[in-house]
């Protein structure tokens, strides 16, 4: 299942919403999840739905099972029944576009992005992985306040002139845990989503001399979406993803060429350390999957498509 | 002015609130406030106290002056009334041993830790920084979700067996903003608290051969405490330091070594990036400020006080 977040224009005020795209449509999960439950003769069916199918992403996840089977309940409802409004009026379907399309989770609780591709490691460092790669996941934490959404144009920073995307497959977790191992992996992760992960090059190489890592070469932008697929509906070890950059075909690879796995990420991480609903775990960029690699980068106005195969397109202008 | 969050044991389950230390006592700024409200003959004070003196401090600190305010009269009514309770029965008081201490921001909006002493990167890296740690406050971002309270015990993480501690200050951002100049820096920072980056140097020197700096090394364990000094009563220039190990001194130090200032990390950090309320920026260790440098390291039920003249003693055993 497709899961986005989406934003409606209303005489209050912007208000957010979790849907699942069907058709040409955005099926609002929790008045859907009202509806069928009303139809069912539920006595107070927005307090159930408030409960089980929350309209924030985070919240939703934290539910589990509990909330996929009630959208998939508010799906199949929304597919069959003729009527448009749930029990206090809130529309069940809303046109594409219509609404604006954020970030599948808005506001990460946290945002890891790991460097798991040994072709992007040893294009980017020029010499060969050190010993410590191969040994385990190695990741740098972002900025979770610096979400950009499908289609929102990324404002180059002021003090960089060499800006970059990194194409990269996201992993959500659904589920708090502590010393997961490898082989539980699975019931944690909730999905997948894609990540351009811009890139400030000149700052970036100059701070990471001073050893802690990259900052504001990374922390301006990170561009999320356009939907949260869930865990059961993607194979990250197959998915085609591809790069273009206004139209033409820049990068190409799959998730299947990493050398840790996700499993292996989620393993490392937790390791004394409690993982939350809302973490966000980057793969890092795949083999040749940014301007860094290919000697060549990003220029104003350019427009950067990621696409994942079972995931869409994402796509953000920088400006 | 100090406060500190402190957590209330109830027949409904534990209750944060915050609080001004005051002799032997916390205030209750939220209950205070509304007692001095409802004794100015305030028609509803505790809605009015719900919005000017919230009992989270994110919450708190995001209102500015207002809330400091709110909080100088909840102590001055305090201190003078005879009153117990305030409108609806929350007290104005409570003795510090009958409650727990938690770290002043339980869970920061971010964390953010740079290496601004030049003594202690001389130390740590065995050779002269490069240049660009010179050139600008270098960083890497913590987890906010490790964070360990005033008295709490830390544990040892399963991975590692050479445990240190850092002594450093952390800044508190009070006030959102973006592209903020050096000059105006102070408006943002809301107030300062001691960090104890706790750090395990065996997988941190490991990870960082791979140059995304730290991780697993350093997000096990965030200590802060005891309170958080508002601005206007605290030096970050002159504060002494001082860092002992079961009652030893190991490390002393001030502030006011650091090469770059706190004026001049919240310029850098916001330039193209916003800061929010509940941003933690951490000063990085200062001068010998950590076992690292001194060649000593902590066992197993070592206790490390961290001491900053003006804010108080900050206390965690690791075991």
């Amino acid at each position: 299942m497709k899961l986005a977040t989406f934003e409606v224009e209303t005489p209050v005020g912007p208000v957010r919403r979790l849907g699942v795209p069907h058709d040409d449509e955005l099926i609002d999960i929790h008045s859907a999840y009202a509806a069928a439950l009303a139809a069912d003769g539920e006595a107070d069916p927005v307090s159930i739905a408030d409960a089980h199918a929350p309209p924030d992403i985070i919240e939703f996840l934290r539910r589990g099972d509990r909330s996929r089977e009630a959208a998939q309940e508010a799906v199949a409802y929304a597919d069959e029944a003729a009527i448009e409004r749930g029990p206090t009026g809130g529309r069940l379907r809303f046109d594409a576009d219509e609404v604006s399309l954020l970030a599948p989770v808005p506001r990460p609780n946290s945002l890891r992005d790991f460097m798991v591709f040994e072709e992007h490691v040893r294009n980017a460092l020029g010499e060969e992985p050190p010993d410590a790669w191969y040994e385990m996941p190695v990741y740098y934490k972002s900025t979770a306040d610096s979400v950009v959404a499908p289609g929102e144009t990324v404002e180059w920073p002021a003090y960089s002139s060499l800006m970059d995307y990194e194409l990269e497959l996201a992993a959500v977790i659904g589920k708090e845990g502590r010393d997961i191992p490898a082989e539980a992996a699975d019931e944690y992760i909730a999905g997948y989503t894609i990540f351009n992960d811009f890139s400030a090059r000149d700052i970036q190489g100059e701070e990471m001399q001073a050893r802690l890592g990259p900052a504001k070469g990374k922390d301006f932008a990170n561009a999320f979406g356009p939907y949260l697929v869930t865990a059961d509906d993607f194979d990250p070890e197959t998915a085609e993803m591809r790069a273009t950059v206004n139209g033409e075909v820049w990068s190409e690879g799959t998730p299947g060429e990493m050398y840790h796995t996700f499993a292996d990420i989620v393993a490392h991480v937790s390791q004394s350390e409690t993982l939350y609903p809302g973490d966000v775990l980057g793969s890092g960029t795949v083999g040749e999957g940014c301007g860094l690699e290919l000697g060549q980068f990003l220029e104003s106005g350019d427009t950067v498509s990621l696409f994942v195969d079972g995931i869409g397109t994402l796509e953000n202008t920088v400006r």
